[in-house]
């Protein structure tokens, strides 16, 4: 069976990395407590190293995908007529198909924003809507970080964010689809911005930096997590042989292999946008602070490009200046990106631009 | 990490069979289309396989688990003021913590059934319903293959109930989240009592005889499958590295692996069946159609076997003439389940009851 | 126009009592805050005289029908994954199509009875899904009184249920529907049962006794109903011109309108129930308690009955020994039924039997 | 009970006409069949007049309020996964706490527009989602027929929603909670810009023009009002007295009752219009065509007039120049709103601004 060739299509295209593979096959051994249930050790051992990263007052569940991580992490803790607030750009209002609002039952309120991030002054005229019976109770602030656009929240501008929303009877949701590629860039554990800056309820993702499959809602304060195992077994994600979840993130949260793996991606998205500062006609249009890169480039190189390298269109017709057709494309790199792929890539591009 | 021991609780408390993981490591190189799509070829050989399996007039889509497969897959050919017919005992009725009426927003109207089956006649009650709006339409008859108490349904009473809800306006379901074992049981193709007679949708499995995780919803007529990929996105259950899940079924239909593992497993709970058959306190409550064997037994027996062998209690108080107290327990066997454990279990019950 | 004869079809087919249609008329000037909000006067009374009968710690909401006021009602103090625990008979479970499933995403928990009652041993066995994740959580008790049967509650069977749902952490609903029927029957004010024996939630209603349309959520914890104005706006249920539902349940509970009205009704229904007693090959199939009669009759005496006065086939074949076919039918009386009403429909039953 | 003095608060805010209290009062006689069952001729009459007004090959439905009427009628003809395009302002997106997002489980795609309008090259950015499997599938255009900025379609602005809509296999909807407004302002029927211009499903309202209660869902194809019914009882929406709003919608389009009501609503709007031209610090600032007036004026003049006149501030800080703090107001006229009443608002405004 053929295999499509590397690119720079989604941090998802990658496969499993070698350690995470070789957890699955040690762990397939015997009979285990399916569901996670009773006192099942492999799931235990799991939740013992979540409360090592992120603290000791936590609840952590695992789901199937990032998806269900947001929108049953959002879902137990809002009521259907409250409203989310996000970034226009967001996962969770974007990319989820509908969702939240099928099954939440909610509004999300969407926030403009060009580099994917949100800040208080953002979310304030939402809240002119509160006590207002024809509105939605604005409940809920969602930031992603990594955001979609592939920049960085700072520890103090969550906090600020979390600060408002308690103040304003509100809580802190934070996707983290790329969660360790965040810690990367900010040099810092996973709790400096998030149990430690207010967050309420967290997606914690792998998938995307080299697990197979699962994710992981955080709940910071278990009083909102309560009954949790009754809405994910209703939102169909519980998994039977619960297991081969645990065991990945248990893996994965040991020796540092989350942080080997997102550095991996992170500094090979730093070469590619310094190869491609190098190249005059292209231009990177957001802010380098993870494992992704938006470039502007002549709109005829594209699909000679994606001969040999798939990633994907941005914006077909970004709202810039220019004397020749320019395409906005997004170029994501991961854990199993190496320096070849890059000098590849960027010699291709250097060749066609001659 | 300590793993309990092999028992007969259920057949997800099993790993995954060694070629099922063998799978997955081949299948784990370089790039691939996520989410399966575009021409990603690794679903695309599932799709072939099941088309070889089931006709090719079927549209299959892989999710993550049962009970998204059978919410999804009934709530995406009824309406929410439809309503579900099923045995009292099903699992889309008692096992998925009300995720039918919460995704899809329908009644279930329960049939009682000693042995998990049923039949035309007992529907019929709930026809008086049509055309009266103060009450949810039946619109879909959901079984069980094999069913949860253990039993197999013939070709031809699926067939019966098929034609019976077509010429009622209705559809047939069937949830196959062991129908390899039916197969086994009935030593049939799978085409042979679904395709062939009048099926609907099924929810074909895998987890429970050597997968590890994915289910599939497989449409036996592509136009009630129209637009089911949005319904599994917004339904949260679309997996990024769909090559994980679309390899395990492209070799469980390969080689007749999926038959080689239900028939370990059918033919345990043969014999185990036959080994209780000649302890006289033991009574063996269902027919043994499959690789499951409900049994009667003292009470006090329960928590002794249970130090050894963990299985489930089906009914604490079964309703049955007896001297001493009475339980009905459910023993599970499994593809790994070997002749070893059988009669490690039968002799321990021996021992004690001598 | 032609408007059909009077009958015994249901409490809804009659019209609207004189003293409410005086009220719509008398309230029908100037302009009035919408919605209720603000400190809308007419609203204000309202809900004061709902404080002299039944309290001052209640909340109380106007709704439009008696679905909305049970739906919302209920779904605003559980969750999608809890249960409700009800008998088979409820309107709750067989009368709203679907609309408890829909739109609180809960499971109904049937309890078979025979006069429409549920006592504490019934809920019993629901509870063994406690903490069980695959189950909904059993979490409310849902009784109706008057009964769809005609059976009323005593205050002692009524504390005796609100007793064991708070001491298993679940509450009581009590559908009244035809509250003012059961007070009548009682001999008692609303208070006796329901404030005083432990009710949480109450629908309150007056459409079925000489109303227009509005039906009332009361809560008798104000922390129940916390937010409760989105969740009826959220569900199509919160009325502009508001004064006209306000107003008819300020009339209703003044000056014992609700009482006049409910008494007719009952007293009707006594003496269409003595007079039936009279004749041999009727009987009386549930004990007469409020304004409903319950009547096994010769099958082929329905249609000819049908001719003059409207009711309803309540069982087209009744579990009963009976040389000839027998139907169970269900006789309404109302605000506006009448001593000749009865005499008419009596008097045509005994020329038929002759 | 003191009633608060006649404004421009909102049209809903006046009573019911004359003409409709004494039809209530007309048909307030006898029994009736309920819900509208069987062949109940008071619903049947209100359908025929339907007919009438708007061709033969449609079917209607009542239902309690507007939201039900928007939230039901578009939600029985998309499924969850598909998305309403709207413009911004409008009721279904901004006033119904999130009703369609939790009944119907769709998107609400929004389209910015200052005058309340929306045209084809507005929706055409959302088409690029079509066949995207991660967003919901547009498959509605709600339009508000007169807008909630008191704008009014042309019927060839509608047929060109229509088309487009059409062409892309779409629907379209208006929400005509004020079409009778919008039919006078154009000095057309119903039909010519409803029927005739391609119109898939309407919400017909009545309340806001001089009814009680009620509002009715129109299907112009009644393949898509399929079992109706059923969703509108499983949405709450099905009244027992049916007869009280059938006959209300029978009157209101009898005798051109509907037209004077709009007429004087829409003509005291005008002069309203032209009084407020004259007073040189206020500001008029959307084009009038119906019976709402927006209007700029001085902050400080608002609390002033608000002791007398109430009337909703719509934008607290408008985006405009000015060298003094200024408010948009809405001001709407009602069919009961008087020459007088124009001329005593207008008297006191000028009186405050010498």
């Amino acid at each position: 069976m053929e295999i499509v060739k590397k690119g720079f299509a989604s941090d998802n295209w990658s496969g499993v990395c070698p350690e995470i593979m070789q957890t699955l096959s040690d762990i397939n051994t015997g009979h285990v407590f399916a569901y996670g249930e009773g006192d099942e050790e492999v799931s235990q051992a799991a939740y013992k190293k979540f409360r090592n990263h992120f603290g000791r007052n936590i609840k952590t569940y695992f789901v199937y995908n990032g998806t269900a991580a947001n929108v049953l992490g959002v879902g137990h803790i809002i009521k259907s007529y409250e409203a989310i607030v996000t970034a226009h750009t967001a996962h969770i209002n974007e990319d989820e198909c509908g969702a939240p609002e099928k099954f939440i039952g909610s509004k999300i309120l969407e926030i403009n924003s060009t580099n994917g991030k949100i800040v208080p002054d953002d979310v304030e005229p939402f809240l002119n809507s509160i006590g207002f019976q024809h509105h939605n109770q604005p409940k809920i602030i969602s930031i992603s970080q990594v955001t979609e656009m592939g920049t960085v929240y700072t520890p103090q501008e969550i906090l600020a964010l979390a600060n408002y929303a308690h103040s304003n009877n509100m809580y802190l949701h934070m996707d983290g689809a790329r969660i360790s590629n965040a810690a990367v860039a900010l040099g810092m554990d996973f709790k400096s911005f998030t149990t430690d800056v207010g967050v309420d309820v967290l997606s914690f993702g792998g998938t995307k930096n080299g697990l197979m499959f699962g994710e992981v809602v955080v709940f910071f304060n278990k009083q909102l997590a309560l009954d949790f195992e009754y809405r994910r077994k209703q939102g169909m994600q519980l998994h039977s042989k619960m297991r081969f979840i645990a065991a990945q993130f248990t893996r994965y949260l040991s020796d540092d292999l989350w942080k080997m793996n997102a550095s991996v991606a992170n500094d090979m998205a730093m070469k590619l946008c310094a190869e491609i500062d190098k190249i005059s006609v292209l231009k990177v249009s957001q802010k380098v602070e993870a494992n992704g890169v938006f470039v502007l480039m002549p709109a005829e190189l594209v699909p000679k490009l994606q001969e040999k390298y798939f990633f994907h269109v941005w914006k077909e017709s970004p709202d810039i200046e220019s004397d020749i057709p320019m395409k906005e494309v997004r170029l994501m790199c991961s854990w199993d990106t190496t320096e070849d792929d890059i000098d590849g890539f960027v010699d291709l591009i250097k060749k066609l631009v001659d």
